[in-house]
């Protein structure tokens, strides 16, 4: 019981008490300072939104569809085709009955934790790690176990398989297949073989919101397409149209999608009837393939734009990803470097990123993820000499960089 | 473990096992055979939707807005504003920070029950209550009491005080105070007086999605003007604009709203941000007030449509609530009907109702709810005889009606 004068005297339940403010948002909200270059936000691009096409199916679908258009939307079969097509297209057959429409990827991972994961159990999930994950899968009532990435990238399969082995109660393990965030990485195929090989023993969440966005315009074949009947997938709109719309997807055999369905009532009843209708409508017109390649393009170039200045500018003994896809790098500074602690003075720099501790559950001082997605080619530039103008002041004391950093 | 051939054989959660398809979703899926008059769904009526202003509002944002409309959206400040005035004219006095942008009031549900309700605890609801309510406060994880409606309409607020005193663990009553789905009836003055009372000893979830459709064009003063510290309200755009907006509310005390916020980003992070702007644009245009004054007017009409052909046609013997505002009438048959077994039959004569065997977790054959906002008032006229036309061939062994019904 609250009764501290704090204008409430509700008793709350535990998981409300534990809840803590999101780091991210914080931090994100910091970064709204004008004069900024912020490689902090998770966000895509909104110059590249594809306004125009948008409106004309919003107002398309409101002319013909009239009045149903805003009535409750139960799932709009065209669009639960179009989804399929999508998944086939990367060679994942999947039927119409296959998929489910969500208010958004973040849904998805609500819904699918509950359809797996009883209070008390366990699920793995990456040791670096979106922070809707952990809401979706932890939280108070459930149990996280961590899996490290591999050297080289990707997930370690190895540990993950000792894990599987060792824990009787796990339930399901998420896996970022491409474009990790915040890790940037990508699975080897190696990697892929063996995670849908042990889908055999725990069931897959396969969460792919960035996927479509492969700068060679190749996207792979999902992990669903190999282990159907034990993976959940988990698309997104938000990155390869615009977050705006809060449209996801899931795919999973179609007797599991009926009861994702009524948990996904549980928490919203259902999506938006105009926007499925106006996303149908966006699909059917060919709109989506020209506007992800030129994503694709814009992002490849600030991906390149962003690692030659790191090159230029970041202290030696630095690492990072290079990015194949996706809207993130990650980096590793050299030992001494505390991001967390930097971020003011990057601030006050006139630059922002998100230290790695935002995605962890202990202390990760010496990495920072950056996004590349969300600022010219430009505010690259500027913004990483910048940034690592603030990390050499940090380091005043100590010799200054006199080598380009190596790179991985 | 499901190994059953059905597709999958993922071990599902406790909760995942013990689901079941929406009853409702399902009659209301019949009910969709043309030529069916309908009085089954839940449904506002979609020829009084507000479409052209609507239209309106959704395009001015995208064009004075541009691609911030499409981003990303963090509670937007004139809506959170305008949403304090709105609940300010009801006589509760609303700062934005004590409000909280949902999508949709069943997820303003699902969020209150988690701020409020741990695992294994109790909740107070009604006998009769809208199923999503035990989704949101009951599933497989949580209890539910039951109360019991008072004789003459509202709640019995001396049985709700004996749980209150008699159940430590009790942690949250759902209160609907106006035009109840599905029972109609709103609570009196005194209950007012006692719900809030109790307020003191058990948080009160106050689910208002109808309180603005009162005809007399009065809306009540909401139960959390006069316990703001131990109230959560929950307010829905679905009934007074169009549930396509996917657009509710919550208020809260300020520190309250803080780990709503963090619940809702863990099922959908954010709601629309063009949805949020257009509905900010449409509420600072002045068009709430005389859509719903028409909406009030059209609605009325039905409902005392829907009274007078019910005083001409039912059974006598059958009861009925007299609406003052909302979208439903409900009707007790007299002993001998089975509402659930007869519904086929009515389908057949082309007539929809939703048994009252729906919303309560025991049988309660004599009961229906009839929807009046979603029929014209000639097909409320013909409807009514064609379901008082079922019923008496349902009971064609026994004297046929030569009397008007009683009516409460």
């Amino acid at each position: 019981m609250n009764s501290s004068g704090d204008g409430f005297s509700m008793p709350l339940s535990r998981e409300a008490r534990a809840l803590e403010r999101s780091m991210m948002r914080d931090l994100i909200a910091l970064t709204a300072r004008p004069g900024i270059v912020s490689f902090a936000g998770g966000l895509p691009a909104p110059e590249l939104f594809p306004l125009a096409q948008w409106t004309e199916c919003l107002v398309a679908t409101l002319r013909d569809a009239g009045p149903a258009a805003l009535q409750y939307g139960p799932p709009f079969p065209p669009l639960l085709e179009a989804v399929a097509q999508l998944m086939d297209s990367r060679g994942a057959a999947v039927a119409p009955n296959q998929v489910l429409i969500t208010t958004g990827a973040q849904q998805g991972l609500h819904i699918a934790a509950r359809l797996l994961v009883d209070p008390g159990a366990a699920s793995l999930v990456d040791r670096f790690v979106f922070p809707g994950v952990r809401q979706a899968f932890g939280g108070s009532e459930r149990r996280l176990i961590e899996v490290d990435a591999a050297p080289g990238g990707g997930v370690d399969t190895n540990a993950a398989a000792e894990v599987v082995a060792s824990t009787p109660d796990l339930r399901a393990w998420v896996v970022v297949p491409d474009f990790h965030n915040p890790l940037g990485s990508r699975l080897t195929a190696a990697q892929r073989a063996a995670v849908t090989s042990l889908a055999a023993r725990v069931p897959v969440v396969e969460d792919d919101p960035y996927g479509f966005l492969d700068f060679a315009g190749q996207p792979r074949r999902p992990l669903v397409a190999d282990a159907p009947e034990r993976t959940i997938y988990l698309g997104s709109f938000s990155k390869v149209i615009a977050p705006g719309l809060r449209m996801g997807w899931v795919v999973a055999p179609a007797p599991l999608i009926e009861k994702l369905r009524v948990l996904k009532e549980s928490v919203d009843l259902e999506s938006s009837a105009l926007t499925q209708r106006a996303l149908a409508r966006f699909l059917a017109a060919g709109y989506l393939e020209p506007h992800l390649a030129m994503v694709r393009r814009a992002y490849h170039s600030r991906a390149e734009a962003m690692v030659r200045a790191l090159e230029r500018h970041f202290p030696p003994g630095s690492r990072w990803s290079t990015p194949e896809g996706g809207m993130f790098l990650w980096v590793e500074l050299p030992a001494g470097y505390d991001t967390l602690a930097h971020l003011r003075t990057a601030l006050d720099g006139g630059v922002a990123y998100v230290p790695g501790a935002a995605f962890a559950s202990a202390p990760a001082p010496t990495t920072m993820r950056l996004n590349f997605s969300n600022a010219t080619v430009e505010n690259i530039e500027s913004g990483i000499a910048r940034l690592a103008r603030s990390l050499a002041s940090a380091r005043a004391d100590q010799p200054a960089p006199t080598s380009v950093g190596s790179v991985t």
